[in-house]
């Protein structure tokens, strides 16, 4: 059986790294072979570019770099981790995606939409997501649970306008494309969201 | 008035660095402010972006990457350097720029060049130099010039055929655009090339 793609969306503070940690107690559960990975990053030299985009000193970085140093990184994620998992069979679960990148750059930045789906397909060709679970919270609530970090990253630091744009963004994203979008209300109890998690899952699980 | 946008192409081991001290003295004979900047580079963003593509260590990275971090500093670069230089009026020399691109991601990996007109198109808009110096020699002698130099770099280290690719890539380009493009014989003595450059820069200079 082909490898399954799945990627966790979601603004500051929607609880990512519990909820990827539970998804992937589900798969394991089910005796898939699993790569947990995130985005910008997941080689060296990615992960490289990711310590550029989020460094602080590179506060005044024009949105076009930024955007493009995001595609070369999910290029080298790509060819060296993704592509390769999905073609042994194995499952690849991304904290985050290109998704993010509508959300972050295009709704966020401002920057056009069909720019970001030319360098998707450039980059991508016809490889999306199986599955795209959207972590929700009223972004008020998720900055709250973000700020008890300390040392805010370069996106971080933006204001809730910024963050306000990437959740409506992302939403209207997964309005599109309600198939591969499960869009949890993660404001909820963590028994509820995980129970809408198992939900979304099942479909692939059973497979 | 307002500036020029002057820059200078060609493989390894052509004497890129000579001929641009001697375009730089040129210049500041005329009493135009001048500002000499590199690609990839110019910024301290876009020379961190250098590092990584120079790096030996990166040498398995997947050619659209390596597009994509070309472009992303150029983005920087034109934003930080070059667009305003040459709204202030100043003159930009710089080593290298989008027909480098070409020739080495395009003619050198075999990359489409329609992408490269895209993400050229995407990042520059209408901005293209106003002259290139293209400094030419056949392959073996820039080599064996370069091949002097200690530690290659990730592209230094590249074999003869990719070297010739990137040499025929940059004269096609160079027929294409005879306007903007001046190919220099860089094989010939120091002051014959220097005469042809002062030719070549002539048409600006006397503006």
């Amino acid at each position: 059986m082909k490898g399954r793609f799945i990627t966790v969306e979601g603004g500051e503070g929607v609880g990512k790294t519990t909820n990827i940690n539970y998804i992937e107690s589900l798969i394991k559960e089910k005796n898939k072979s699993l790569i947990t990975t995130r985005e910008p990053g997941g080689t060296p030299l990615a992960e490289a570019v990711r310590g550029l985009l989020l460094d602080p000193v590179h506060r005044g970085m024009h949105p076009d770099c930024e955007l493009l140093l995001m595609f070369a990184a999910r290029a080298e994620h790509l060819d060296k981790v993704i592509r390769p998992a999905l073609e042994r069979g194995d499952w690849v679960l991304c904290d985050r995606f290109t998704d993010a990148t509508y959300a972050y750059q295009g709704y966020g930045r401002g920057l056009s939409l069909e720019r970001i789906a030319e360098l998707e397909q450039l980059v991508q060709g016809g490889l999306r997501p199986d599955l795209t679970l959207l972590l929700d919270v009223p972004v008020e609530i998720g900055m709250e649970r973000a700020g008890n970090r300390s040392d805010p990253d370069r996106f971080e630091q933006e204001n809730l306008e910024f963050f306000e744009r990437i959740r409506q963004g992302y939403l209207s994203r997964a309005r599109v494309e309600p198939e591969r979008f499960a869009v949890i209300d993660a404001g909820q109890e963590l028994e509820a969201v995980q129970s809408g998690i198992r939900q979304a899952l099942e479909r692939l699980l059973d497979d």
